[in-house]
């Protein structure tokens, strides 16, 4: 039988992913540092391995002869999502993927290099490689997919978002904002000139930091027996979902950064965590894409982790860690600060957004055509000055260069990030409208009925269906703004 | 060309040897208590692929056909070292491997559990299997590499050592511990009731041992940009030689057994750091055996770390460390301990060659069919009674159950620690005549010379010779126990 052919050829798979999975948690956390020429080699030989097994030829006998098999609802859709797989992983040709492949790591090591010294002018063209190649590869998977580029893009990484849908989602966000962040700025500024700020300053070992973060993560539901925290330069969630490993990097100055850090891998890791276990090996089985991962990670940081009613809980718990004594409206301030930026990574949640429109739109003008890479800085700047009224053109290294998406060809990725924010604060929605005290549970540190909302509406259905039919499914509505403006206006607004 | 072929073939096993490392050294240091189910699996899966591309038959016919081609002599060797774990690996038939690992695995895990127990007659019948199984594999072998059954079976470990010369050099080894036990045991009393012995307890951080440790690794050659020292519950030395993973166990009551167990281990890893790093990817420029991986081993922890003159360097350093002040006269006593004892491992290094030799003899005996498995009992007890002077016939936990080698079928593996012994201080003895004043730099905590001279003639030569061949190579004679017994003669003798 074929489907039992492809069962076991996932398992092959997941044994090659489980060992890239952790040997790359491994690479960041605890390889010796003169390991690193040796690792990249075995990654990269694993890496081929598994795209030689997971494109080989059988394996698309098997998949075209297991739709004629007799199946139930699961495993027909455990095979859907493999031919979603192999589709995506096929329909680019090997000699492309190559020269791809190097041109991206040629101009990722040059990027690093450059962005160091702000020096647009001498990454532009190794840039201009990278737009010519994904403009031809955006090409070949929207003829092979039946879409348009940008969407045959963004299928890679959320299968189902459109443009068609998510660009007017995004307009009326840009519009919300363009009035909605003043506003912020000038409740902030009254709030701080009535009461003066408790500086958020002072000496926290990172052992202390440490065991609070560990306590914060058991008690929003994170599973210790299936998973740790380590300290990496980059905070990621990785590993596998019975051994997740997050990350955070720690001040001993102040506390918080590492704290939401935590909350935020967390996030990512509880969804890992509670993905349905028989389907493991099959794609079925994994997280559904990245703006949904990224909403459980927003969920447990912002809707949760930066929620007035969870401070009440938590501030005892600061205490006891740290033996230091806050209230919530010393506190809260820092959590809620807002702040015009020029980096995307430092924004809160209320600018975030206009940091990944401008991208969004800036791809689809470069792939389109009616942008060049050469015309990026000075786009890039009208719009900085436009959405957040700050100008970067002197500074490309905290402008177009700040982020490794482009110059490692990842276009199209993006509108995750803000996709996320705005499917949290959706989800969030629902769960206030199932339970109506449920801040009462927070102030409690009570995560139950919110993390079985989770499990069984995101979490237990793994990539059962596409991202907008999950959110539908989980919220009764297709993806909106509106949640995510209510969100902030109560939480900044006046 | 067959050769670039081979050379290919051979960087794909070592990313999955790479693999496997690390996720076996990830295991005992940094998983997730829950991960050990998954991790398995993709252990085994990432086994079989590596036993499928190593035995695969195009294998045999490129090694066929590089043996025509022109080859300089490195190149030779590593094509002869492939063939060598190419027939190793393809002379059992894959039924009877599948049949011998289900059979192993049974037999593992009863043991656990009934050596716990204190339990033979309930394991009895699956070491019988084992039995069986071993004399079907030495056959085989033997068969196949033209040699008798054991030698076929020490072969895996340690290619060319054969019954025919260990044998005599065994049975001379006995007759003088005969001797020499009792004799050492009287020095160490008499020297015991002159003055009296500081105990050795106290209390000692972890982190401070810790630092002692990596002090020590770091002084007797360890490079620690190539690999860490971490925790668990075995020690061990694992990991990738570019990234050398070894770990100890702590007691915060006294600080010499972690300290031994790591010098111990940066033995093994000072082989792994060193080996010729052009042939990494090829059997060739992998460690000699499991004899020679022992000596360099035990060469760190006794040669070394257990003479006199390097204690007159270490005591300052325990000092820095730990805050408190030992004299040798103090120390020594604990460092060179002599206790017959019925257990292997905590053997000290005067009576731990009569465990390997009782194990050694018992094993000729099975494989021969002079003695079966439900013999054993008795038969182990009587030669603990002739060597060592104690009985564990009541007491098979601490008799023929306390090691996993044989619930394992890991038979003609014992020598090795003994081989190991000899040849350390065979190896020490050549040295010492290269270098008649060693023993001042040991006392200046300098290690170069004696790691040089390591270096040079076993390390950088990777698997180029066969164990007796690089040992005659290393130390201008064969292998003999005459220094291994001076070096006891001189440190424990009268």
């Amino acid at each position: 039988m074929s489907f039992q052919k492809l069962d076991e050829s996932c398992r092959r798979l997941e044994a090659l992913e489980h060992a890239m999975a952790i040997l790359g948690a491994d690479e960041a956390t605890h390889m010796a540092p003169g390991g690193g020429e040796k690792r990249a080699e075995a990654m990269s030989t694993l890496a081929g391995m598994y795209h030689r097994q997971a494109t080989a030829p059988e394996m698309g006998d098997w998949l075209a002869a297991a739709a004629e098999e007799a199946l139930d609802d699961e495993q027909r859709a455990a095979v859907r999502e493999l031919r979603r797989q192999y589709t995506n992983m096929t329909c680019l040709p090997p000699e492309f993927v190559e020269r791809q492949t190097k041109a991206r790591l040629r101009s990722e090591q040059l990027w690093r290099d450059l962005r160091a010294k702000n020096d647009w002018s001498s990454f532009l063209p190794a840039l201009e490689g990278i737009v010519t190649l994904v403009r031809e590869e955006a090409a070949m998977r929207a003829e092979v997919l039946g879409l348009e580029p940008y969407d045959a893009l963004m299928e890679q990484y959320d299968p189902g978002n459109r443009v068609a849908e998510i660009g007017p989602i995004f307009e009326d966000l840009k519009v919300f904002l363009g009035g909605f962040v003043p506003e912020a700025l000038a409740v902030q500024e009254e709030r701080l000139s009535k009461s003066s700020l408790k500086p958020l300053s002072g000496v926290y070992p990172v052992e202390k930091q440490r065991e609070l973060g560990l306590a914060m993560m058991a008690a929003v539901g994170f599973d210790l027996t299936h998973g740790s925290l380590s300290v990496s330069h980059h905070p990621f969630c990785g590993g596998v979902p019975t051994d997740v490993r997050i990350t955070t990097r720690y001040r001993t100055t102040e506390f918080l950064s590492a704290l939401m850090g935590v909350l935020h891998e967390t996030g990512h890791a509880l969804y890992e965590q509670n993905l349905p276990k028989g389907w493991s090996h099959w794609p079925l089985g994994k997280a559904r894409g990245m703006s949904m991962h990224e909403s459980q990670s927003l969920f447990v940081e912002k809707q949760i982790g930066r929620n007035p009613a969870f401070w009440r809980w938590a501030l005892p718990m600061v205490e006891r860690h740290l033996g230091e004594s806050w209230s919530a409206e010393d506190i809260l301030p820092h959590v809620l600060h807002v702040e015009r930026g020029l980096i995307r990574v430092d924004a809160d949640e209320v600018t975030y957004p206009l940091h990944v429109i401008l991208r969004f739109e800036v791809e689809q003008d470069l792939l389109a055509g009616r942008l060049e890479a050469s015309d990026i800085p000075e786009a890039w700047d009208a719009k900085m000055r436009d959405y957040l009224g700050l100008s970067t053109i002197d500074n490309p290294q905290d402008g177009p260069m700040q982020d490794v998406h482009w110059p490692s060809g990842a276009f199209g990725y993006f509108p995750s990030y803000t996709l996320g924010a705005l499917m949290a604060a959706q989800q969030w929605a629902a769960i206030q409208r199932a339970h109506p005290s449920i801040e009462d549970d927070f102030a409690k540190g009570d995560f139950e009925a919110v993390n079985d909302w989770r499990r069984k509406n995101i979490w237990s259905l793994g990539s059962m269906w596409s991202t907008p039919e999950l959110l539908q499914k989980a919220t009764g509505e297709p993806l909106t703004a509106k949640y995510f403006e209510a969100h902030l206006k109560s939480r900044y607004g006046r």
